[in-house]
């Protein structure tokens, strides 16, 4: 357990200019970032969170890749059973509340790509409840979540790689750390 | 000491591209970020803390400002007391070796505004010892960057804020945190 790393990913954008922000932890305690920009509403969140860890100092020692959500920089979803094959590590999305899927769906209606938007938030599977948190999963089960959420919560109920990836994307975008 | 906040600056470059980023923590808990961008061997590093910080929903809880040298981007060379005065906070430098004024002054000959450049170096005063560390400070005596300094480590003799920011700013230019 002991040089074990989580990476947790979140997103910030404003108009055309979107980054996507890694921060790596071990436990609680922050080792380092991985950045690069997205496109809003694009296609290539999946890739790029692939290719961030996969080109990291970090990768060998990664035993779970948080997201926020599933959708980054808009609707760029992520594609969980790739970022999780492509990787060979554990997806673990942590969401803060259940997801409004009609809402989502009536979104997308707009966007390009329609179809392949849903099939790529149905294939993220069931929203489950572990503790305090709500998550999706692919590659491990609710018990390792549980002890991933244990080792890197300091207060409250984010797991720090991503309380300190949403700081900095924020600031990124907008000078300050915000609120979700 | 409950509401007290601490923020620290660093940098990271390449070519034309240089960001400055502070790192704001309650003792060694990361509560926010600010970011901007900075110009290379250029005059505004001072100004651009002092706005990140009076323009920051933290502004009236941070207590130290923490700086990771006096250069920035290049000779961009902070103002320690202008900072200081503008501010109304204490300022530390934390160095982590002794710095080689002579090669400082040889680089600085090759740029425009030299004799000013000198005059803020010398103006950021003695370099003194304080537990593992070195540092310059306006505003403040040393048993205050004692007591400082104990708060917002958590390992090794780098704080936290300096540690972080330091993390954040090379995983802007490098997409991935590196070493000092």
């Amino acid at each position: 357990m002991k040089l074990w790393r989580v990476v947790g990913f979140d997103d910030s954008f404003k108009d055309d200019l979107a980054y996507i922000v890694g921060c790596v932890t071990c436990k609680d305690y922050v080792e380092g970032f991985l950045i690069d920009r997205i496109e809003v509403d694009g296609w290539d969140v999946s890739k790029k969170i692939v290719e961030l860890i996969s080109n990291s100092k970090f990768y060998k020692q990664i035993r779970c890749v948080l997201l926020s959500g599933i959708t980054f920089a808009g609707f760029n979803v992520a594609d969980l059973e790739f970022i999780h094959e492509s990787l060979g590590i554990p997806v673990v999305v942590v969401l803060e509340r259940y997801p409004d899927f009609e809402k989502i769906e009536k979104a997308l209606r707009n966007l390009e790509g329609f179809e392949r938007r849903m099939e790529l938030i149905r294939k993220a599977g069931e929203v489950k409840k572990v503790g305090k948190v709500l998550v999706q999963l692919k590659g491990c089960d609710l018990e390792f979540v549980d002890r991933i959420l244990k080792l890197t919560i300091r207060k409250g109920k984010t797991p720090e790689p991503l309380r300190i990836a949403h700081l900095v994307a924020s600031a990124l975008i907008h000078g300050e750390s915000r609120r979700r």
